[in-house]
């Protein structure tokens, strides 16, 4: 099912007003997310309309946290963060996703949370499209 | 290993700072977070001290989301939040752990992330035994 308010489901435009598409993972897309303060924050989005975790069988919830690593292995071999966070959130929409933002020692919110979009930090389309090389070169 | 500067290794004083142990899990321990500005807000800590899911394996990280996955179900199921948020930073410490954040329509932080310690609502010991029981009778 899709809901057509979704940039998850719908792709297009309201999907290109926050992210980029990377590629399909196994029950999931990898996006590149365009506020780039933490350089190589990526979102893992399912494949269905779905609220949480607690919503999808134990299958599906391996084969999601199988795409979230595997994600999380191509941004720390691209961009060696110091560690990455990992958020889910999503009050007021209802499609499975997680932030995955790489923190850098001593640089911007290193030892706290992360915004949701600090809106401070956007690249040229040349810049994302070297990340997003990048990234699909670690997976 | 154990990490003698980790509450979530220790427990004792340096984990009664912040929270109250409340089971084991498959992997995992289930704590109460202490600052219930969300109420039913809980930890799920790793049994070992490693920084993130990437440096586990696929069969102990699908054992730790079903931990969380049967923490957050017992949380809906005892307060009935709208929704849970799911987040795991720790970029100064390094024992993988995911915050489960229920958030309620229209109440404190409803439609964002959430912070990592408020520090604002703190409950009497009757009324985090009276969560716990909760949880528990939900697990």
């Amino acid at each position: 099912m899709k809901d057509t308010n979704c940039g998850y489901c719908m792709g297009g435009e309201l999907l290109s007003a926050f992210g980029i598409p990377i590629c399909e993972l196994s029950v999931s897309s990898l996006i590149l997310f365009k506020e780039q303060s933490h350089p190589g924050r990526c979102i893992v989005a399912y494949k269905d309309h779905v609220s949480e975790i607690v919503n999808i069988s134990e299958e599906e919830r391996n084969a999601f946290f199988a795409d979230v690593a595997r994600a999380a292995k191509a941004i720390h071999a691209a961009f060696h963060p110091d560690k990455v966070n990992y958020g889910a959130y999503g009050d007021t929409g209802c499609h499975l996703h997680m932030h995955l933002v790489p923190k850098y020692k001593d640089e911007y919110e290193w030892g706290g949370v992360f915004a949701m979009n600090p809106g401070r930090t956007l690249l040229t389309d040349g810049q994302y499209a070297e990340m997003i090389e990048k990234i699909r070169a670690n997976l």
